[in-house]
């Protein structure tokens, strides 16, 4: 399982994902699910990755090689005219890299699907977040739905619903993503930490803050701390009942 | 989809369900997906159940005959001597509902499964409650695991976790419900109002508080409405993160 967040705020782009892979619950590794493509001054563009690791590692060293090899047939994200067409691309890769296994009469335990989160910017146009489904068909991130979900969504999605509010500052972001993370790590083995974190200002081009937060972060032992504390009062704020 | 959750309390047990059943999005109906066996003074039995709503309503049915009919060669649950026994009796009945389905060649869209929540007490033993699955096995709720949830289980949860606690009040159980079933209703089209509302209070064998909650209710309402701002407040309670 894997959890991964992209949110658009007005201040710029913010992603969170865990590391945590897993084939049942005794095969677990740390795999990093959070990608980045950077001219800085021209664009960023950054990915995470949810589903079949093998899947998702192929889409991204195919971006990779081509973005270094530019003779490639196939156009470089970094090269893209704009955000959509980046988007395109990535679609586009993660779909051949599925038929090809799909295509291979094998069989599987699990499917060889993956789900990719695509944000970043590039210059000349505003920042832009996708969501790219397995089939390679994409959605894009609105002022109704502001953020995405990837991996085990269901968890931490209240909190996001509630509190999320486009104008909140990178702290505010950042506790509000620690929060939604602490409810999906305590309640699903298959999301763990570290956890990777990004941030992305508006018209910068290039990447903000990038940090890995460990388990011992003092931040986030805080949050994790905290919460349940803060839950507890918030429930004994709420009006009583007669039954 | 469904959302019920059984909870054991110092005082007693609670049951919560939702009344929403659906095929696909576009065919929604309300029925009631909590059903109490009673002999005030000796037992009270309370079942929930999530899953085919065909499998669920045969098996309430065959148990609700056997309880009138005592000739039956199957045992009654009004007849166990025990709950385990009663636990028995509604698993063997599930798994045999479902494998006759399943038997029959035919193929569905969705498969005949079923889960059900079992709870209750018979005078002379303590209140038990237990999680009956598909094959007809069951658990056994504990002081570790203390609630069971089935159906859509993953929205409402991390409330759970956190707030509660065996010696809380009927009032604080309720609550703590609600704000369950609230975050699942908000994020999930398959589980609706009306809610249905059991509590019984430990060696009352019958039947304590009943109630079906309606969209209308006002404790409902204040704890919706409520539990918004009681969120961002906690959340803003929250110790400031420095990036």
């Amino acid at each position: 399982m894997t959890y991964c967040v992209g949110m658009r705020l007005n201040r710029g782009l913010i992603f969170m994902s865990d590391t945590r892979t897993n084939a049942g619950v005794d095969n677990i590794s740390t795999f990093n699910k959070m990608f980045t493509f950077e001219i800085p001054g021209e664009r960023m563009i950054t990915l995470m990755t949810a589903g079949n690791l093998a899947t998702t590692q192929a889409v991204i060293s195919m971006l990779q090689e081509r973005s270094k090899a530019p003779d490639d047939r196939n156009p470089s994200i970094l090269e893209a005219p704009s955000m959509f067409q980046v988007a395109r691309i990535v679609g586009d890769t993660l779909r051949s890299v599925i038929a090809l296994n799909a295509d291979a009469g094998q069989r599987a335990d699990s499917s060889f699907n993956a789900t990719i989160i695509v944000g970043g910017q590039i210059k000349g146009s505003e920042p832009r977040l996708f969501l790219i489904y397995p089939e390679g068909n994409f959605i894009e991130a609105s002022d109704d739905t502001p953020f995405f979900q990837i991996g085990e969504t269901k968890y931490g999605r209240p909190i996001l619903v509630r509190a999320y509010d486009p104008d909140m500052s990178w702290e505010a972001a950042v506790k509000l993503l620690m929060v939604s993370f602490d409810s999906t790590i305590k309640a699903n083995l298959g999301v763990g930490l570290p956890l990777d974190l990004m941030t992305y200002e508006t018209d910068s081009m290039e990447i903000g803050h990038k940090k890995r937060i460990e388990a011992d972060n003092v931040h986030y032992r805080a949050i994790s701390d905290g919460w349940g504390d803060a839950l507890k009062s918030a429930f004994d704020q709420l009006p009583d009942i007669k039954l």
